[in-house]
């Protein structure tokens, strides 16, 4: 089953207080594809200036990613730099610099046209239409987008969630995107526009799969518990590449492939902020992935038998 | 197996973007035993003013709240207001006025003075000791506190953590308290100052149960996905309630006790929000906390049969 990754492939400036880097490998297709191929094959599209390192990718395709729809371009490649404070929550941006990217527009080779799974990153929702004009139907199309398209390019946007079966957010977008402050009504407001499932991404504080009408229909995974967050950059990403890798199943849009998807999710993205750009899941295994899965078990798992049998309601 | 239960009795006004109320019962033993009863009887301890409405104590004495520990003194009594924008993470005070609850020193009715199950809402850390001093040591004792005694009384507060089993403490609290910004470390550090479990209350974003060190120690509950908040108020003092009344079990410290009381306790926590001040939780049955108990496992429930087959992570 095949994967096929559409995003921004950048170099990243990162200051946290915990340190910095500098023209560190990043960007959503760059992030999410180093989560996703730990579950199997990646291809991934996008462009780079003539400038960019590419020999730092290698990790990607000895992990099967195929980079072949990865352009280079005479000019500079995208470059972003941030910093974090204490918190960790949200970067100032202290420099974007389109280079190449400012004229994207991805080119999705022959061989990449017939996806079973199709992450559209975050990128001008006018491109990520573009894409899916160049693919057969995938099974499952899953994007994201930010405040920036939300505000600025609504019409675009809202045409291309008329065509996404999983839209993948974070609060704030949610809320910005169904101009609503309670998560449960926006969700079912986004869902109303195309997309049937809905992942909102709440960073520390855990994710929320919409899955239908009901408190029954949302599923819950909690923050991995982190003595030390290096670097938050790209964790939505890599949460969406773990997410997905995980969907890589018979019935990709089964409740329980769903549910173990939004695990996988949290156990890559958990794993993504441990270290600096991609370097900590450059060196994650599967045998890493099911043991962090089983930690997000016992974190999360209960019995109600005994409040079934009413003891402690009756004690 | 008995529940005391000490701390403020109130008359609260509270202004939230869904309406308001004024003069309504509440303070944190009102909160605790509004959802402490539905599981068994609660003794309570606190102080009012010769003005407080009794009778809209009474739906908790028809739940076994033995109220002779609430003296009635000539004076006012305690009032709070507040009021909540949108949203509804913390409130501003609009006006607090002790009245009676400024002399308050607990005295505990002989009757009250074995009980297995002690809750310490949050009052002066001085207030919580002299209860201590009046009780045979209770198989469980757990404490509350806030901001204001973190900073304020500092050296009586961590005299008392070191007679406490359980430390109830939101977020900021723990951080504050702690002087440390990741949750983690800073449970780590107030397990060693005496409660040898932590709760963090995270509000909309669930709790988390610290039970000793590794993330295997560590048990999280979301916050059940409201569509309407009305009133913040006491939810965490009904979390407390419902966490403590369900540890009424043979083994109240035992880790599976321990989460099923987390679960309870959000169960109370999102029912006490739907409406002003205590009036869902007057309401509620044992019927409808399983309900929403099961509701909450649904919720988190996922298997990893497969992942642990490999068959995910071998796609």
């Amino acid at each position: 089953m095949s994967i096929l990754a559409v995003g921004s492939v950048a170099l990243d400036g990162v200051e946290t207080p915990f340190g910095s880097v500098k023209e560190a490998v990043g960007g959503s297709a760059v992030h999410f594809s180093s989560a996703a191929s730990l579950f199997g094959p990646v291809q991934m599209v996008g462009v780079v200036g003539d400038d960019y390192p590419m020999e730092k990718l290698t990790f990607l395709e000895n992990r099967g990613v195929d980079l072949s729809g990865v352009v280079q371009r005479p000019g500079k490649s995208f470059r972003w730099s941030g910093r974090y404070t204490h918190d960790l929550s949200s970067p100032e941006t202290l420099e974007t610099e389109l280079g190449v990217f400012a004229d994207f527009h991805p080119q999705i080779p022959p061989a990449f046209q017939s996806p079973e799974i199709l992450f559209l990153g975050n990128i001008d929702p006018r491109l990520q239409l573009e894409v899916l004009k160049q693919v057969d139907r995938p099974g499952v199309v899953a994007c994201d987008t930010m405040n920036y398209w939300i505000s600025g390019s609504r019409e675009p946007l809202m045409e291309l969630l008329s065509h996404v079966d999983i839209l993948m957010l974070n609060e704030g977008e949610i809320r910005q995107l169904a101009n609503e402050p309670n998560l449960v009504r926006a969700a079912r407001w986004a869902r109303k526009q195309g997309p049937s499932r809905v992942v909102v991404k709440k960073g520390e504080h855990g994710a929320l799969l919409f899955d239908g009408d009901g408190a029954q229909q949302i599923f819950f995974i909690p923050g991995y518990p982190l003595e030390e967050v290096y670097d938050p950059t790209g964790a939505g990403d890599a949460f969406a590449g773990g997410f997905l890798g995980a969907l890589r199943t018979s019935d990709p849009l089964n409740p329980q492939s769903l549910r173990r998807g939004m695990v996988m999710g949290s156990v890559t993205g958990s794993l993504a902020v441990e270290e600096f750009s991609v370097d900590r899941l450059a060196r994650a295994d599967r045998q890493e992935l099911a043991r962090r899965a089983r930690e997000f078990r016992r974190m999360t798992h209960f019995e109600l038998d005994e409040i079934d049998r009413e003891e402690v309601l009756h004690g």
